[in-house]
């Protein structure tokens, strides 16, 4: 028997789901995956991911890993497992690795944009996939605090207190606010990231953009290196992972 | 007792409800509405609604009225009621009308729009508010049959069987064709619809697309008057009722 490595690009509606990962009597992306690939295969596999997603959260470029018996060319691959996958959950790509590659420790740089709706009016038909902010923003503060953050920092103000990974340590190499028709986008990449620390920012960047958290106030954030001193939590729904670039 | 009449413009995501009409045991627009209303004045209050849409249909633009025996002026309605509903439904305005004024016999013209997705990729993100056709469309052939469904006409051949009103003869203003990016939008603008008839209009319009029905045949199905002469019905998914207009 000779396992074959095999990489999965994912995109998926994250509305309906408890999130990337695999939790008993829940429906999550992950779980579903596993179904899926058990289906086609007969084996219980395990799948490997490059981002834990929470509730809500959606993908077009989530990525992940499995070893597989099977001669099915990568290629193959995606059409069938989507056949048995529901059709807000798609692999959108698949190839052979070398068996050593590791799907999370190979990672060069991941895009998660976060999607605001500023606008008055409920948006109803995008309301799973924003967050809903009819109040003024003074985006000018935003773009002035988001340079704050850019580079190599010790981002444990922006981490979840359940993180428990052992350096905070991340660089941001971008934190682009686009507005454009009362929407308003904020593109953040980085090398990694803290569990919530993309929706710890852009909560943080309303904050500022509401007149709640100076500008300026981000360095002395960062300092803290404390989760009570940022601002708040984005709600997830409004996040979404564009893709992710490997070596 | 005096009872005001109040018209409402209702805006929902269909996709997690079982269409507008009140159901026993299913989640629909119409009964989450009715149940805001007996949180905000506490009587089981009639919404007749302009439109019955159905499951996993849209609406920027439904119309509906009710009598109430309240003093909250019209303008305050689309706040108080909108605390009471959920995230995906929201009223946009309401006004009050004459004590005369009918939800259905005073419409002048409606606009539905239909989404198809014509890339390959299933659009994961959008799939709960289109239709994902990958094959090639001819547009052109397309836009050849619209032409012949403009007009006032016996739509007979376009209705469910189920649909028995007195008259089939509708009047059809606009059915356009719009091509961007990869989507593909139908409105279709009418005086009224019958049961199923955008979807059906729009199924046949992708068999025309798809080469299964020559555009000239338009003529002949809408002479046949039988549901079965036209093309296939369209998924719900892809339909929004965009906005009604009144006298």
């Amino acid at each position: 028997m000779t396992l074959r490595k095999i990489k999965l690009t994912i995109a998926y509606d994250g509305s309906d789901y408890h999130g990337w990962q695999k939790q008993p009597g829940q429906k999550t992306i992950q779980g579903l995956l596993t179904e899926a690939v058990k289906k086609l295969t007969g084996s219980n596999i395990e799948i490997a991911g490059a981002s834990r997603t929470d509730a809500g959260v959606s993908a077009l470029g989530q990525a992940a890993s499995l070893e597989i018996d099977s001669r099915i060319p990568a290629k193959n691959f995606p059409k069938a497992i989507n056949d048995k996958l529901p059709r807000d959950i798609i692999v959108t790509d698949a190839e052979q690795m070398p068996p050593d590659f590791d799907i999370i420790k190979a990672v060069k740089t991941k895009l998660y944009r976060y999607s605001v709706y500023n606008g008055k009016k409920r948006p109803v038909l995008h309301i799973k996939h924003c967050w809903h902010i009819p109040a003024k923003l003074d985006i000018s503060s935003m773009e002035t605090a988001a340079k704050h953050l850019l580079g190599k920092k010790d981002f444990k103000s922006f981490a979840a207190a359940a993180d428990k990974r052992k350096t905070t340590i991340r660089t941001i190499f971008r934190c682009d606010i686009t507005y454009e028709n009362q929407w308003l986008y904020f593109d953040v990449e980085g090398d990694g990231f803290l569990y919530n620390m993309v929706r710890n920012i852009v909560g943080t960047l309303v904050d500022v953009g509401r007149g709640r958290i100076k500008p300026d106030n981000i360095e002395k954030i960062l300092k803290a290196k404390d989760r009570t001193a940022a601002g708040q939590l984005a709600p997830g729904q409004g996040l979404c992972l564009m893709w992710i670039k490997y070596d």
